[in-house]
């Protein structure tokens, strides 16, 4: 399978080395605003550099990876869905939810496979707490939690562009919460605070945000987002159901502690999201190459894109209004 | 320091053994509507039976422990506080939130002490993480995620009288997030299913339910409940502040863990709240007694009852209304 | 059942504070060369003060325990067997291993029960282990490992005393040994070192052990032992055989984990043995008192005592020779 | 840097594996006495195929993996350092101790870098721990403990071959103890048995072993072996000292627990080593060119390597004579 990468900033780097490790796949050309980008990670990955429209359109391209700002995806989607070619693309689909269905639209009028990069579906432990969910070794499904909380807040003038918390952070947890409830949430409610720092909140967002989830069959899911977790990422889900419970925690920098008189001190979880996610990242890449080439289905469809984002509008205007809003 | 004890079922009982290990206090006499109950009682704990109102008079008594039923709770505690007796009372004071706030104005009138009895507060690893949290080891709150599940619902029977999961079990965790907040909650939101037993439904009851609560301040908590855990009593508390977190685990039924081919398993957390809290009983009652006796505040008095009593009814009318709610 | 108590010291208050929760058990009189000591105890225990001899010889008492310096074991086991009184002894039996047969052999020749005070093997998490030792759980028994280290050295008078490491504190690890091994040590190697106090050298002990033990089918056992831990108490056991390992973890001295930039922070092992092994002290008294009362068999008798004894004394000669012993 | 790699096996394709991820090396040829493993490697990793000798003394290439069997690594060996290459070897180095003594001083006359691939010390979890104890963390070193125990016994041929147990397997753990101890071993015992299959008995070996170490300061070492573990590779090292505890934990093969009737199960060790081992060999081969490129002096040396031979061939004999042995 050969593939195209438009954007060679930080995600797209971690889609090219990936793409190194898929003994299947070949990174054929890149593009990128800035040719110093392009080239330097064209050399790196063996790849050419070429025009973003020379890639969408090239005979010998068969999938796109769509890294580039959320601004651009809107276009994109529609010249390679209109190219015919599989399409990897970054979420958000668009900040604007509208906008993002009409990109559904034509994808799915073109027939295209397309794999929105959800990519904590696939990491190993989230995908594997997912297989045991779905495989029934807890039950019936009653109440998800879902606790992420980041580092440190970017940033203010990427906050200032983010679309907000919900739409930049929470997008995540929204789709975890789709794919582990087994059920489309009926309703919802959101809290929101500014605690981390004041100038998120001059900048008209939130940091701080605890967001419940109904099903129509009554179950429950609750979220916590935190732009500020001073131990390193913190992203943990817990399923429980009417035969037991599932955890997945935190991926620990190393696996040694130090016992002393304050006590015994394990490592903080990993702090580089690219770090605590390559594992992930490289699965992700995986499946969309072997499902692409197999025509077998994509785990995280453009639909699901589309879903967490109609979520996260939701919930944002849930927690400006003090409402608890239908879906 | 020499006490009476009103009411000797499951509860009465535990404190009777209590006493019993503390050096300080001597439990003088008991009362239960049935007379077996109470000798046999009064046998093991070396006490007399005698009558409720005589308990309440003797001249020979310094403190009583409530531990009837709830609807004897506003007489009884009328009476002894009118005696110029302490108070150690089960939770709820009353399930009416106006009788319980007229219980307040009688013992603050009166100027007994009154400990309203949330041995969650002098479980040794709750307070532990209550004092490290009061004196800034994680420096400004921000959110509170309490975690509580029962083994198993309690009988119908039981559940029809109870008041409703939030005035019968969530109860217990409102009053932690007061505990641990460190200010009043403002606003609540409550969801809440039937996911356990249909006849807790059929019973105007729920089993599983999710609430948020948002102080002045914006400082977050999100307590989940469920009356099933199938591997034990499920009571979690974590505290997110700008310094770090705080997490409270669950304890285990012994400290043996198996390793086969299936993973690493460890013992179930306890099961029996009575074993669980053990510990937690024995220093509410030694804290009853050394506060008494020293005449220096109780560590929850009968406004913290009145307040956990006030957020238990405001989260019932908010998930019957579908409204977040101001307190 | 009615007991007399010979020796007032730490241990014997532990065994009066046990018997005060057991219903089955009255403790009726006590002894100790101090007159204070006797008093004292024996008003908290609502008990008498009588000589050693009127204790043992008492027709209204049908059980000693004795908790009285170990010099002094040899005189009161002979006499309490010629009384014919079931018998409650803290380990060593006595210093001097024919000294310590010749206890036996007088305690088998009268008949009476003897009750060897190994603690830890009451102790719920090690009994627990034991039990699934025993039922199969992890196969056919290869390896036992056992951790045994001590907060801090004992006082320099103590240590002169103490018959030295082996016989003082590893000999609770022969003993577990045994108890797990599930056939006797056949051969013994044994190194020591003086790294935690020159003073202990200067002594003529050693802080600091490695002992391996080897059954007839080569069943293997490694003890280590160190007088110092910054972090606690630190007791664990590790058994591994055919079908997966069972390991017994540390007693946290409370349940909360602080997380911040350092990591996350566990609590310390509980520091103090009398506050660690509350649960076994109670366990195992409450077994003496049911074992004796239904005549049924003890889970530490004096033979136990005594095989426990013989290897420690090989390995202190093992590790004084430099040699491989067999036993 | 250019490279060339002897043996074109398993290992072999590890280190390949790992060059392709190190941006300053190529891997520019490869041999293998199997013209179609040579082949297929060396296509998927863009090397070519050449002669042994030829790679030995190819002008384009700086570096030599030497990953062929142990018999051949003598003669290999002394051409590499002949010809003034850098060597990576596997280990051992020779099962004579005698002939890797002759290697280690061809080596050492020529001057040439030589890492032996002790790939534990490369371990991100070991290392750390390592640094944690040079770097004082936990004061003077007084014990070392290592646990170390396969998934499941190799083939019976492999055995045969391997030089036994201690050669074979433990060798890598007396390396970590030489690594760990901060001092030279002086004296060593050895217990062995054949528990896990009687083949491995009648193949002359043993499958199950204890040794424990003795430097002359006192410091102290118990290692632990076993060819069989249910629950999946089992390589624990803990480090006791005057401070403080260090201890490495088990790699999980995943972070999901589930919890139910039975209690917490949490997941397997990882079982494939070459998985379990991953990150420690990419930074093994890391380590290597970028000491070699910089002239700095490498982690593990051949002098490292007979040492931990020494210690292995020693611990053989201690364990058949029954004997504590110096060294």
């Amino acid at each position: 399978m050969k593939l195209g990468l438009l954007g060679c900033g930080r995600i797209g780097q971690v889609h090219a080395r990936s793409l190194s490790r898929i003994a299947e796949a070949r990174l054929v050309a890149v593009a990128d605003a800035v040719p110093e980008a392009a080239q330097a990670l064209a050399a790196r990955a063996g790849a050419e550099v070429r025009g973003s429209e020379e890639i969408i359109t090239a005979p010998d391209i068969d999938a796109v990876i769509v890294a580039t700002p959320t601004t651009l995806h809107f276009e994109q989607i529609h010249a390679i869905a209109a190219a015919g070619k599989a399409i990897f693309c970054e979420k958000p689909i668009d900040l604007s939810a509208e906008r993002a269905a009409q990109c559904q639209q034509a994808v799915e009028a073109a027939g295209v496979p397309f794999l929105t990069a959800f990519n904590r579906r696939f990491d190993p432990s989230f995908a594997h707490l997912h297989d045991q969910v779905r495989d029934g070794a807890i039950g019936e499904i009653e109440m998800v939690v879902i606790t992420s909380r980041d580092p440190a807040p970017p940033p203010i003038s990427y906050i200032e562009s983010s679309g907000g918390l919900f739409r930049d952070m929470m997008i995540h947890d929204f789709d975890m919460a789709r794919f582990l409830l087994g059920e489309e949430p009926a309703e919802i409610h959101a809290f929101g605070s500014c605690l981390v720092d004041p100038a998120i909140g001059a900048a008209g967002d939130i940091d701080t945000a605890m967001v419940t989830l109904r099903t129509a069959s009554g179950r429950l899911c609750q979220i916590n987002n935190s732009r500020r977790a001073t131990y390193g990422y913190d992203q943990r889900i817990e399923v429980h159901g009417s035969k037991g419970m599932l955890q997945a925690a935190n991926q620990p920098a190393h696996l040694v502690t130090q016992a002393s008189g304050g006590g015994f001190t394990a490592a903080r979880s990993m702090d580089f999201f690219l770090e605590r996610y390559e594992a992930a990242y490289l699965a992700e890449m995986t499946h969309f190459v072997d499902a692409v080439t197999r025509g077998s289905p994509l785990k995280a469809t453009i639909a699901d894109g589309v879903a967490a984002q109609r979520l996260a509008d939701t919930a944002d205007t849930a927690r400006k209004t003090g409402k608890v809003l239908s879906l």
